[in-house]
């Protein structure tokens, strides 16, 4: 059985401090349920904080890094993938992601969050404006849960998943990227 | 010296039929004015109005190709770049194009919005709710112009390009697409 | 109609001096037969020796660029395809091309070729030697033609194109790469 | 510290008996090395002798899948990373991978190969003809290592990170991706 691999999206250098915040407690928490998480790798703000919490925790990190090379990686990356396709990359971090947790807001956390919705996996907003979670919930209400603390977006994580074993919710094999743009 | 290329970028099948209003007049003018048109490259909603009307107005069309062959492509289309990478082509749309006009919005177009933004690459929505624009222009507000018809995003566009040759703005040569995401 | 796109691969700063020449015979070669060309873009070796001569025989040069932005391209591409995903946009080269000619040989040429072959493309070489011809006709001799001179190449693109049109010759509408590797 | 990942390429549905055997010779070498094994992913041929003999033998096992879902993937990989870009993942194969071993030939095997020498990543041939491991040792003779069984390749990569663990031999930190083609 493949490991249960969650994803957490946010801001690297322009991440605010409750943004780090909250993507420490993701971390820790995601590792205590015994699932891996995965983020853009990087040794900044959003995915520095969860990846450190999660590996102080006893989790596994993936890191989708976008350079060519492990510079720039954070250091409590157990899996360095090396992708060398800059930002494109920001889709492999969401198909490969069971769920998507967008922690925080910036310009490349916006096309992760697009980039999730076209590909059919359901993304968590974290700490998001009333207006940026109305914006995100018109592109889909069905795949997008709005929560206001990392234990929630757990919670909600953990809502899919139980609802997905049981087979109330199925996630589509092959998503619509060649038949929607 | 390369042609200059704009990009249009909006919902395929989910396309209102305002989007593919805007989109024909989009091409045609952009034909027009000499400069290449670059879309998704599929025969649906927005990628496919703006190809055709540009094509009849003698311009020439790019279509960036999501699949593995030219299946679902406009037939507008002179120039096919297959990539074969899904939803991950998105950023080879936006990095290509001079600016990219948002025509319209879906999950796709706003990944593409996303991902132009993180390259520094200016866009213009056009046909937006006051909701959305302003989420966008909370993102970046230097890079985003917020316009209501086809005629006034190509104004948009020449300004830009005009302050470019001018020297009153300067593209970035290189994105911060490996420090921040 | 889409333009019939001829590819181009070979080294940058290693090609050979006859390398370049025959590029630059290509180039002219497929500029005059109206066919559209792609290459990697670069201003050095066979991508710059082909666009140069393509172009000034009033060709469409299309660049599929490796890097973020339009730093190093040849000043005769016409149509700047910006990837920002390294080499892996080979795959991009090999797949928007109807016929790959690889002109010489090198790491990243080699690749282009593997990736043309796993994706049903065919493949014209020239200028190889009798080793490296034979290691790629064993992988798939139905797609390798193997000539020694420029004019030989155009030759068997045109003899491809026309078992193409004729209906003896059938481009897969969707290559194997989901199946083998 | 991140783990040491250990990439092995090979054919899927065209993989020999021969090819087969090595790749599960491999899989539980680099299993009990305590490496980590990358590989396509794929439950075919050497991909899924491979990821079955590392996991049977308490490795963890990374699958760089080309599609756009876990459909086909080896039921022996822990870490499934969904790429949706088909082919072009192939880059991403040997970026990720310290050292890469290609384990029998196929047109996606001869891409990675010249990818790896290109991303400067050195690469290990397992069970090549004399020709085929001239042609590649051409490509570059200090990258490329030629062995004949399963025990030597990994005596082989063992030796490279020693070298890089004693400073005597250096990783590019840049590949020349963006200078040469």
């Amino acid at each position: 059985m493949a490991r249960t691999i969650i994803g957490v999206m946010g801001a690297g250098d322009n991440a605010t401090a409750a943004d780090i915040e909250r993507a420490a407690e993701l971390g820790e928490l995601i590792a205590r349920r015994g699932w891996t998480l995965l983020t853009g790798g990087r040794n900044a703000g959003v995915m520095q904080a969860a990846s450190k919490s999660a590996k102080e925790s006893g989790g596994l990190v993936i890191g989708i890094l976008p350079g060519n090379s492990t510079d720039g990686m954070s250091e409590f990356v157990d899996i360095p993938i090396i992708t060398g396709m800059g930002s494109a990359r920001n889709n492999i971090n969401v198909l490969s992601s069971k769920v998507v947790i967008a922690c925080g807001i910036g310009a490349g956390t916006a096309s992760e969050i697009g980039l999730a919705l076209k590909a059919k996996r359901p993304v968590v907003l974290l700490g998001y404006s009333r207006e940026a979670s109305e914006f995100f919930v018109s592109l889909n209400s069905e795949l997008v849960t709005v929560v206001s603390s990392a234990v929630d977006a757990i919670e909600a994580v953990l809502s899919i998943l139980e609802k997905e074993i049981a087979g109330e919710w199925k996630r589509p094999t092959r998503p619509a990227s060649s038949k929607t743009d």
